[in-house]
């Protein structure tokens, strides 16, 4: 980054947002977490969860703000990771923002009120049917989810969603929730444990109406790409 | 993004840069484009060159400026991504810079004079022997060396960096070049030969001393992500 030279600080610039994608597994769907704002612009759209980054802050440092003054959630406890920065210039308006959007994974969460005024209510939307969105959130959420599907195929990110012990079957059944697809069992079972990156946990979930299932975890909760 | 709303406009933010990191490669070195800073601060320091963002421009707009205005590099003849944005605090500073850093390939770079108050000098530098650097450059360029070298693993970016029509063992030149480290040659073939990317251009390379080579091209300059 560059220090201010004396011109630029008399010059209009960009102001720059983060938003907060925040994607969770309930009823066998993913969801995003989309806040109803409370104030103009586009008052009563739902959006995704967002502020303005200050002086004295970082990027990470809004985006933990973000997440826990809008929508409950700690930054400790969730996968993250910058997604991308946006910059186009908006249609019909005089102002420019640039939007740096984080990708959140959450494997637990729970809806809670939130007291803020710009916050006026929340909830989580399936990503395959949203509201009608403020700004270009749509085209935002998109992105994401697109990278989320391209980064189970390659990566360990996967286990954002999932709590820390689980069976195969559940692994499987997150995969096919992100990709919106059936996967052959044989085929998933060899993929993720010729990886080498679960370990069974010695225990057996004994639920069920089916015989104990083997529980596995991740070897490491490191971010990891597929050789 | 978001519209200013009423408020933030009277409220200071941080300003947003674009810097642009352009690798090629020359005397079988994997090589960035510095530019010697010609005014304050960190003047006389080789550092990444970058724009302020403009009220009346995109950030590919401001990257593209970067390109043209600081190297003259055009940025429809070279490959180009969104590599991440910066924006920790600096330590000894009242001033806030948000940092867009822009990831770009180009496989027949020229050293061109370039005409700028801003840029003393302009050169290109091993990655693996930079000079001191301005601002938290050093950093950047590390992350960008890091991508670069996982990307090529897992996706057809490579063709950034290798002219239209090349031998297999130019690829694989390329590849050791990036990943300072050494292919075996038989496994290189089939595992590139095997993603069904590359294509025989019915032309034979008959230079050099030994038997002439086959040449390809990637079937699409599409950026693909392998299986």
């Amino acid at each position: 980054m560059r220090k201010n030279n004396t011109n630029s600080a008399n010059v209009e610039h960009p102001e720059v947002t983060v938003d907060v994608l925040i994607f969770t597994i309930s009823d066998n769907k993913l969801k995003i977490i989309l806040t109803k704002r409370g104030k103009d612009p586009f008052k009563g759209y739902w959006a995704l969860p967002g502020v303005f980054v200050n002086m004295n802050e970082s990027l990470l440092d809004a985006a933990s703000r973000a997440l826990k003054e809008k929508t409950g959630v700690e930054i400790e406890k969730v996968y993250l990771e910058q997604l991308y920065t946006f910059g186009e210039l908006s249609k019909n308006s005089k102002s420019r923002v640039v939007t740096v959007a984080y990708f959140v994974l959450s494997n637990n969460y729970k809806l809670t009120p939130i007291k803020s005024p710009s916050v006026r209510e929340l909830n989580l939307f399936s990503v395959n049917r949203l509201p009608e969105l403020a700004f270009n959130h749509k085209m935002i959420i998109k992105k994401a989810v697109d990278r989320l599907r391209s980064k189970i195929e390659y990566s360990n990110i996967v286990l954002g969603l999932l709590p820390e012990k689980f069976r195969l079957s559940d692994m499987q059944k997150t995969y096919e929730i992100i990709l919106n697809a059936k996967l052959d069992k044989r085929n998933f079972r060899k993929k993720m444990l010729g990886l080498k990156l679960l370990q069974p946990v010695g225990e057996k979930d004994l639920q069920g109406a089916h015989r104990p299932a083997m529980l596995y975890r991740f070897i490491s909760k490191k971010t990891i790409l597929f050789d």
